[in-house]
């Protein structure tokens, strides 16, 4: 089977699966990105969340790669107030944590370039530790993923270690991290909607011209698609022990949210 | 010039110049890892961080992709007492933050498939926001990352937010976390080594191969590679909302630290 079919199989396949998640659907502010990458032959959505305020109740003791175990105290994808934070608190009989987790979305991907097209778009929104990773079978998926969480440890053996004012001080925080997430959210999904846009319009200009001189190769295809989207970002040589390590296709973008 | 002797002249490039982090040098816990890299001609390493206790102080406000304007009161990549963070506590005028920021490492790879193998390894030493970056110009990097952070505001204009006794708990966790990424960092250096040396004698195998029978082609030679390493996961299809999407070539690696 060809490259091409096989995608279309597996996301047939995928797509009509069951959401196996605890919420058992999309995050609404993740449905607009999420439906319209599914809506593109290039690529589907494997998971997503768009964005929560966790309290997690557990030990904190071992050192094993895995998880340990804990509960959850509270989850939620609004903007959280001190009462419901205390209120779950009083359910806390270890080290109850809260965090702020961002936006996060794996999406599989046609081909390599269609990665790197998705991964330009990710970077630009402002998610620095996107990734992609290909599989043994080819599989390729891009993970989008931010920088910009929180995490508080706020009890000790069910004992809580903070004021209710700081409580208070740090949902603030928590509730601006949410509101930026959801900017972020909305500046991929515009960056998407150009970036695909203008993939769209080269390849069916490299279609015509494949037409006119049919001894144009895939590859060529290809360049010629680039040159259409302008790097805007330079290679810095070796990079800061702050910086992130992207030296990657960027391209321009027009228009924001 | 062809691919190789490009990633080549790259990597001598990138090894030459001076080291234009703050501190000036490889951190003590990266050194073997750093080093053990950039002694195989397949990769060079363009920064690192063993990991760090950092206390910033700095606005919140804005909700740009940049960082917004900060300054370091604190930075250590040793465990850290109470009274150090006490201390600078005392320059804080704004927002203060208590960040653990675990082991990252950019490294650039000569091939795609090179970047596989160490993005493996990442994974199942527990770096699992690990991800490749592919440039324009076809440059492919691996990012090694953690999810294992912590991030705590502590001061608000400048007024400390929660008491010394919490700060002490925090630092505990804090230096908890050090501990935990040495070791995952130990894991990393163990796995890599067993993963060079089990490519090394795949490789030179299927070069006795290949002088047995000339047919043989780069994309076989991968293919007998792999097969040494036998897969130690599954396609676990749709992944629930916690999963990480990575499903990775990965491989069974003998031993640990």
């Amino acid at each position: 089977m060809d490259r091409s079919a096989e995608f279309g199989r597996w996301k047939a396949q995928s797509l009509s699966k069951a959401d196996l998640s605890r919420k058992g659907s999309v995050d609404e502010d993740a449905v607009e990105v999420v439906e319209l990458l599914n809506s593109r032959e290039e690529f589907f959505t494997t998971s997503s969340c768009a964005g929560r305020i966790l309290l997690l109740d557990g030990s904190t003791e071992g050192s094993g790669v895995q998880k340990q175990h804990c509960c959850w105290l509270l989850v939620t994808h609004k903007p959280c107030a001190r009462d419901d934070v205390m209120a779950a608190l009083k359910g806390a009989t270890s080290e109850a944590v809260l965090k702020f987790e961002p936006f996060i979305l794996h999406v599989q991907c046609r081909t390599l370039q269609d990665a790197q097209t998705l991964h330009s778009v990710a970077i630009d929104s402002g998610f620095r530790n996107s990734g992609i990773t290909v599989g043994k079978r080819g599989k390729t998926m891009l993970a989008v993923r931010s920088t910009h969480g929180l995490e508080v440890p706020l009890t000790h053996k069910g004992k809580l270690m903070v004021t209710e004012e700081y409580i208070e001080f740090l949902l603030t925080i928590a509730n601006q991290k949410m509101e930026e997430n959801k900017r972020r959210i909305g500046r991929f999904y515009n960056y998407l909607q150009h970036a695909l846009k203008r993939e769209t319009i080269s390849n069916s200009h490299s279609k015509i011209k494949e037409r006119n001189n049919p001894l144009c190769t895939h590859k060529n295809r290809r360049s010629q698609g680039k040159a259409q989207g302008p790097s805007t970002t330079e290679d810095n040589g070796r990079e800061l022990e702050d910086g992130d390590g992207l030296e990657i296709s960027a391209a321009l973008f027009l228009g924001d949210d």
